[in-house]
């Protein structure tokens, strides 16, 4: 019998800081990190996690593994990989570590981690990507594997198996087309608050050349640049294709309302974060308040349950799904069947660390097993940091490929693991001593 | 100039789950537990904060406030206690960590114990307890310690200002008339789950005749139990003493209902925690369904714009803050502030380690200098570890007794700490080597 051998986990950071990629309105100064676990059973398998964050408190995460970690040294892998329903149950509702969120924060990114290298073990034992793992499971197992608690006002498993089974007509078919053509992309990486006009202009250029069909562009830092950046990528980009913004929750609600409508000459095709993501009203009355504009949330979204009442209230048009900050796997199925059920579309937030990697199996199932369609879904791409994955992402005629290789995609490769490990790495050693 | 000098911590824990007190239908075998946490001056001053919890993942509360620590150590202690808004928004806002919560879970408890401590610190040098010295700062000081960020749609500093301008009047005699006679108490000492009929009876009969004016049952194992249980605490103490019933988020939305309304023969006073305290649309249906048991919430609220939603919502008849799952004191006087402007009365949670000493000062302020009111409120009092404080809560006649020694009340004594240490202390080498 095989059983989990051990849990080891590394806080890799990248010293992004020093060049402003990816800086925001209140991301000033990300060092993009990833807290990355390993998995190991003992007759050899190893299964790979990893938690996105901003630098700085990625040891609390690294420590958060290790701590849940306990629970699931020296279990029976079998029992844990033919039922991740009750692993990921197993975590996060321990019954003493449950106080620490529940269910969000450190302690809840943290059983996501763990949870998704506990995929990753069984994709690789099945020899498939996560997204053709999923979509070609059962749909009984899919079922089994969300945890329904508190979310069975919206959602019952009787909904979702509904869902799952409109969606067997035509699967084969999507899966083939999902193979041979990929899934569209949109790109963040002209928009960063710390880029000069000159630069913002040129990669927008290059992003439309590039076959995006949207990019986005970071706000909230004063109106006027906004409006100035803003006209500038509109020049740019021409009227056909999307400019989506993102404020990154730096506003209160009438503050959003106003300074999206004044920024409405522009057309932009969403506001991303424009509030607290905890706040589920503000989001409602930001929606009505700056139509024709859609309203976009859920990279800071902490669970299904504030994904399911963003949804109830009708304060969102776009579902941005996260590849870690929620429970795994498990939780972001339990988010896709929510968004089918509200037929709200889901473009997954990505870009970070493995994001990317991460994230687009979950669209890639979406369209082949749970709704069918691709229409106003597009995955986030950041072209960053790639280099470092087992199968780093490809985009091309701005659209992803379908990944290939069995896994969920959180693979390091080990010298950039080594490289980069905060703070003995060779890497951070020469960024120190500069 | 004093600067801080070091920030110690250490993991703290009860072995309770021994003995089945503080058992109920999720916290099945809590170990009560403290991360604990000394900010040391380099003038030999002392801050003490805590952050409760149920045991496992302590050492994840004491590694978060060791990390947030960095940031304290080195700076001006002058400079963040007599500006603890920007102290406080120095750890909650810090850039990198931010992405950790932001502001919930492991990284927002944590801050709350780093504030706390250095809060300690101010009222030890101005030699009040925390209630008063929060009675009688400027309201100009008390508003700059409150972070309006995201509730300004329903809290304004102005807003605020006119609670505290109205509470000047009587504000002198009511500091006197809490002195001399304290602030009502509820408790929950009879209701854990893990009790037997025998002793529920016998402690809520206790409970009447020290004076208490309500007790609470833990509820949602099984609804015949629930029956039974509530049943005979409304014998034992007659009709007139309130029995609240708590189900620590045991329920579904409409499972909340329909078992509340089965326990409507009883006349419990009010449901805590029905379901998800992260679900503010199924409290508000909830509150709906279950009239007229009134519905609380708020020990896992995890910062104020919950709080906020749950009252625009009208979701809460009842707010339950707590000291230590918020970012400490400041963001409590906001939770106070918010619950004045929608005239909801709080009553407080405790009981864990350390609660009752701490979430005192917030009612008695609350009295003292916000609403001027007691109706509906009351402290919640367990009879556990108070022998650990060096100011242990004094419960006379039902009600808390002003407490007197300058600080806020976390600071517990020297030889508790050592024995309790996890787990290395004597105490836990003696329950591990049983």
């Amino acid at each position: 019998m095989s059983r989990i051998a051990s849990v080891r986990t590394t806080d890799v950071r990248f010293p992004t800081s020093l060049e402003l990629d990816g800086s925001d309105a209140v991301n000033v100064d990300p060092d993009y990190s990833a807290a990355y676990v390993e998995v190991s059973t003992d007759e050899g398998e190893t299964g790979y996690g990893l938690v996105f964050d901003c630098g700085r408190g990625n040891e609390l995460i690294t420590a958060a593994m290790d701590s849940y970690g306990e629970l699931l040294v020296g279990r029976d892998t079998d029992e844990l990989v033919n039922n991740l329903g009750d692993a990921s149950r197993r975590l996060v509702h321990d019954s003493q570590l449950r106080w620490l969120g529940p269910e969000k924060g450190v302690s809840h990114m943290a059983c996501g981690g763990l949870v998704n290298a506990l995929w990753d073990i069984r994709a690789r034992r099945e020899q498939k990507p996560l997204w053709l793992l999923l979509s070609e499971m059962s749909s009984e197992e899919l079922i089994s594997a969300v945890d329904f608690t508190h979310i069975r006002n919206a959602l019952t498993p009787e909904d979702a198996a509904g869902i799952l089974a409109r969606a067997q007509e035509g699967k084969a078919e999507r899966i083939a087309e999902l193979k041979e053509r990929g899934y569209p992309a949109y790109t963040t990486t002209p928009g960063w608050l710390g880029y000069s006009d000159e630069k913002l202009v040129r990669l927008s250029k290059e992003a439309v050349e590039a076959g995006f069909g949207m990019i986005k562009l970071k706000v909230a830092g004063s109106i006027e640049d906004d409006r100035r950046r803003l006209g500038l990528a509109r020049e740019a980009v021409g009227p056909d294709v999307r400019i989506a913004i993102d404020a990154n929750q730096r506003w209160e609600e009438q503050e959003a309302i106003d300074w999206v409508n004044q920024l409405q000459d522009f057309h932009p095709y969403w506001i991303e974060e424009p509030t607290s993501t905890d706040d589920i009203l503000a989001h409602a009355a930001i929606r009505k308040g700056v139509h024709p504009v859609k309203v976009a949330t859920g990279e800071a979204v902490h669970n299904r349950i504030i994904f399911k009442q963003l949804l109830q209230a009708g304060a969102i048009d776009v579902m941005q799904i996260d590849s870690t900050r929620v429970a795994g796997v498990n939780e972001n199925i339990a988010n896709l069947l929510l968004a089918a059920q509200f037929d709200v579309p889901v473009c997954p937030h990505a870009g970070g660390v493995g994001l990317c990697e991460l994230v687009q199996h979950f669209s890639f199932f979406d369209y082949a097993a749970v709704t069918g369609s691709m229409e106003n879904r597009m995955i986030e791409f950041v072209d960053h940091l790639h280099e470092h994955f087992a199968e780093p992402v490809v985009v091309a005629d701005g659209r992803y490929q379908a990944p290939a290789l069995p896994g969920i995609g959180a693979e390091m490769l080990r010298p950039s693991v080594e490289r980069w490990t905060f703070s003995s790495g060779a890497g951070w050693q020469d960024v120190l001593t500069r």
